[in-house]
Formats: C-alpha cells, structure tokens, sequence
C-alpha cells in the first residue's frame, strides 16, 4: 500500500524542492508540477491543480515556507509582516475550505511564537512546520479510518461524491479513509462514485484511486445516485467536507446537499467525514459560509470542447451546504460526532486537542 | 416562431425524402441527416440522432413509410408481413418510450384496417399516416402547452431536466410547451435546465432551443438542482416523460426521479408534461417498465477525450421511475390530471378520444 500511495499522493516535498500531481490531468496524464513559490502555489490552489480541504491546507502551509524562503529581511518584524502578505495571498486562493485558514493561521502562530529568534531559525521552524502538517494530516487520516469502521462492515455498499481520498489529503482520505481501512481489514467494499459534475473529481480521481487500489468501484453520473438507492444498492453514504459550522451544516463539493436529501429519502445514513481541522466554531451556521463562484465555462466546456451554446449563461457554485438535521454523524479522528452537534463538535474539539 | 421552429423541428420530410437533425451534433453542427430506409431510421433512434418519446414516436411511423416504399409483394399479406418486421425491427431500437411501440401500432392498425384495398393505396395511406402522427403531434404539444398555462405566470421560475422540447417533439415540446405559450402570451419565464449527464441533452438542447426563442435560460450541473431549490429560485419543476404508468408512475430520463425527490423536499410542485400517447395503461405500475441500459462509455468518454480511467465500471440506465406519490399532475393535451391517478389517467384517455 506504501508504494500505491506515494504514487498517488497530492504534494511530495524532496530535496526541499515541493510538487504537486497535477489534478486537472488526471487520470489521462500522470504530471507533477514543480512549485516554488507562494504565488505559483496561490495559483495551483486556485486552478485546483491540488483540491480537496485538508490537501489544500498542507499547501498552503508549503507556500508559507516558500514565502519564508526567499525573504530578504533580517529582522523579525520585517519576516513577520512579509509572511502576512504572503498569508493574505495565499488565503485569498479559494474562499471555503476552511482547511486553508486554519495552516495558514498555524504557520504564523509558529512564527509569532518563534520572537527573538533570529530570522534563520524562524525560517528553519516554519519549514518543519510545513512537513509537520503534511504528517499529521496522514496520521489523522488513518485514524479518521480507524474510527470509522464503527459504520464498516464485510459486504457493505458506500455511495460518495467528489473526492475526498488520498489525492484530496495526502494519505487515505478522509470519507475513503474507512474505505481503505476496511480493505486492510480484509472487508468487501464496493463503491459508487459520483461522477461529480462539472469537475469530474468522482469519474477522474475517486475512480483513478480506488481501481488501483484495488476497491470495487462504480462510476454513475450524480443524477443516477437517487434510482441507485432506490433500489438498495448503497448502504451508506460518506463524502468529505470543506467546512462544518458549529451547529454541524456542512459545507461540501457541490451536489452534496443532494446526496444529503436522496439518502434521508431512502433511509440511508449520510456521514461527512473530516479532520477536527475543518471544524469551524467561529462559523456559527451554514449560511455563514462563504460559498465559491467559479467560472461558468466549467459547465459549458471540457477539455475546450463546447458543452452546451456558446454564450449561454450558467451557474457555477463550487459548493453547497447540507443543514446538520441531513447528517448522520461526523468522522473525525476524534470518533464520530452525532446529534446534538452543537455540543457535540464543541466536546471533539477538546477530546482532540487533549488527544493530541 | 414559425421560422424557429422550422429550423430547429426534428424531423422533416421534403418532397418525400425524410431528414432527421442529428441532435448527436448539436449544438456544435447543425447537421441534417437523410434517412431512407428502415434500417437506417431504426439505427438513428438507437444512436439518439432523433430523441426524444413524441419525436420517436414520429421517427418509427416514417420508418414504416418507407419500409413500405420498398416492400415487392403486390398481395396484400405479403405486403403486410413484410411491415410486420419493420415494425419488429422498428420496435426493437429503444425500449421505454411508449410512442415508440403507439405509433408502430397506429400505422398496423391502418394496414390492418385497408385490407381488401390494392397493395399500392394501402402504401399511400401508410405515407398518409406518418404525416398525420407527425402534425397531429405538434396540434398535441400546442394543447399541451395551452393547457399548462394554469400552472405559469408572470415571473415563475422553473426547473427542467433533459430536453422535452421541439426537439423531442417536433414542435412547441411537452415540458417546454407550457414555457412557449406563456412567452407566446408575453409572460416572462426563467428557466433552469439540468445538463442532463451523460448525454447533455439540457445542455446541449434545452438551453439551445429555449436561447434561440428567446427565452431566459441558465444550465446548471445535475448535482446543483437542490442548492437552486433551496435558494427559492425554482417556482415548478416540469419534465418530459417517456411513459407513464397507470398507476401514475413516470419513467423519463435518468436523473428525473431525483429531481421529483428534491423538488418534494423544498415543497416545489413536479409536474410531467406528455401526449395522452405517452400514457401506458398496459404497465401496471413503474416497476413493469423495461428501463433501457446504454454503453458505459457514454458516461467514461466525452467526444472520444476520457472523464474517467480506462476500462472503470460505470453503470448507464437512460431513465429511471419517478412514483406518482412525486407527481403533483401531468399535463396533457386533456387538462392537468391530478391524483388519484389511476382513475384520472383512464379518464383523461376517453376524454381524449371523445375530443378527438
């Protein structure tokens, strides 16, 4: 399994030099672009040549140490205030995962906590700062699988949207997670992946890294995932999420809140699964979510091919919330979160950083 | 509008050759395809050049017109053996539309009906026939369209999944008729279309015809009707349908089910817009209806460039079953019929025919 990801991972750091797997040409492609410095690294997020919440986070954490490289001032406050530009910019890349403020907001609680050392060595914490991230977020991931085997059993059938495994986080995923656990544990598990319009992130990424895996998977388009159900196919569904407010709406890749609504039509557990990391309290609902608007000729072209009439109008929000009554539990590597959420996410949060 | 829908009417028969608009093309190529036996036009309903239930309907019976241009027998058994596997080859393209099999049927009967007359009249008036299924059907999509006024107004916004427009139909639509007539009546709709994956008939289709007309249209990804749901951006959804059952059950295309969910859930009204024609008092209940399954590659390959990693599963149903408990009324070229459908439906069907 150890070689299948590290082909597969998102961000590899070598040699100080970071790259990322270019996710716009997967599966037809295998590319790994080079980025060095924060506004290629702004610019990658943006494009979504890295997605996904908690992968977006250790990317943003890489820009931050490839901001701190190429600093020329020698005194603190002269970095600090340089690395807030380069924080700002990279914050300013996609406005939902929350997984984004959160590593920026840890890099520079590093920084302001480094004061009175010289600038070397500050570049030296934000650097490790960078890698611990990136090792954490694999741990947590593996231990989102753990404790999601609670809802796992030999023979089950999981519907998920988008991509939420190790190409959105770096190892295991979080809503594959259980998945890939389950496959250690020697359980059957078969899934239907969304294809995940406009993007395709289901059909290119989810499917791409489950069949190498090894894992029964099966594309259907995101209009199919309601006559699936009906006919008992799926016996649960876990996707990831980009942010879960403090009352326990979730915000997720667009087509989710639909997911959300066929499954409590059909009596089907929904999951989000996540990192503590994407636990916002400072968002108190749902509808405080900053949701993003990409450009409409993500609908109406693929691959430069027209999809629809030229100069025909389109929306495109990249996301969409599910209110907390739509949602079964959350999987965190602190155990699933259930009703009441408000409570609930706030006692995790502790339990997490106590475990930590 | 006269223009408008000569260009854009799926079927067209000049001076006696018969062209269909290969809706395969569309909206890249505004490609006109001559059919001239009833292999080709069976093979044109198979690969979806002609879509659409009414305008399959229309395809089938000028399929048998020209089968019987080149039947040899001058007995009139011959003659009507010799239609009797047209219409078996016919019947055998696709498997869910009911006009399919209704029209095939209306032009036996005819045969059936001429025997005793020479073989030569009989083909004329099996050419009668066909013209007649087509212009009876756009006299039919007009009613329909003047009967769904009582559901439209000024302002109303509503949600439509595949393309059940002039070209499904051959003029006006079923579901897109009640949005024709009420900007025929100076009304302003809004018109959200589903892209409709795998084909993009929303997309590629809808949001041709309805931009053409004039009529304000935005495409929306399949997985994005919920989130315009919850916004209270949609006032109805009204379909198409490829038959409907006599308990009330609708098959259309695949995604419709979940549209009839979503719509439930935000307390949005669902309605089916078809011929009388469509209605299949045969099937029982949705459960009896053969749902047609195509090639996976239409969900895996877009213009020959791969969505998905070689050789993935994908699972392809072209329609599902939507329940009639979904259906707040199908409109018909006899008024709305409301529950209790089974009743309803058999008495729309003899106020059909009394009115006809």
């Amino acid at each position: 399994m150890t070689d299948l990801f590290e082909e597969i991972q998102p961000i590899v750091c070598r040699d100080g030099k970071v790259f990322f797997l270019d996710q716009t040409a997967l599966p037809m492609e295998t590319r790994w672009v080079e980025v060095s410095s924060a506004e290629a690294c702004q610019d990658a997020i943006k494009k979504l040549v890295v997605r996904g919440a908690p992968a977006i986070g250790v990317a943003a954490a890489f820009g931050m140490a490839l901001a701190s490289r190429v600093v020329q001032e020698a005194d603190f406050e002269g970095y600090q205030s340089r690395m807030r530009e380069a924080a700002e910019l990279l914050a300013s890349s996609r406005p939902t995962a929350v997984n984004l403020f959160w590593a920026l907001a840890r890099v520079e609680k590093k920084i302001a906590e480094s004061r009175g050392r010289s600038v070397t060595d500050v570049k030296a914490v934000v650097e490790a700062e960078a890698l611990a991230i990136q090792r954490e977020n694999e741990e947590v991931c593996r231990e989102i699988g753990v404790q999601g085997q609670a809802v796992m059993r030999d023979g089950i059938s999981i519907l998920t949207h988008c991509n939420a495994g190790a190409l959105a986080t770096g190892k295991y995923g979080t809503a594959l997670a259980p998945v890939y656990a389950a496959k250690e544990r020697g359980l059957r598990v078969r899934v239907f992946a969304d294809e995940t319009r406009p993007l395709l992130q289901g059909s290119r990424l989810t499917a791409y890294e489950l069949s190498r895996a090894g894992i029964d998977v099966t594309v259907i388009t995101d209009g199919m995932a309601a006559a699936v159900m009906s006919k008992g196919w799926v016996d649960a569904c876990i996707v990831g999420c980009d942010r879960v407010a403090a009352n326990g709406d979730v915000a997720n890749k667009i087509g989710t809140y639909s997911v959300a609504l066929l499954a409590k039509a059909h009596n089907i557990p929904f999951y989000a699964a996540c990192p503590l990391s994407t636990i916002d309290l400072a968002t108190a609902q749902g509808s405080d979510i900053v949701i993003e608007e990409r450009d409409p000729l993500e609908i109406t072209e693929y691959l430069d091919k027209p999809t629809a009439p030229q100069g025909v109008k389109a929306y495109n929000p990249a996301f969409d919330v599910t209110p907390s009554r739509l949602v079964t539990g959350i999987i965190t590597e602190a155990g699933i979160v259930y009703p009441p959420y408000t409570e609930n996410l706030a006692a995790a949060l502790v339990r997490g950083v106590r475990g930590a």
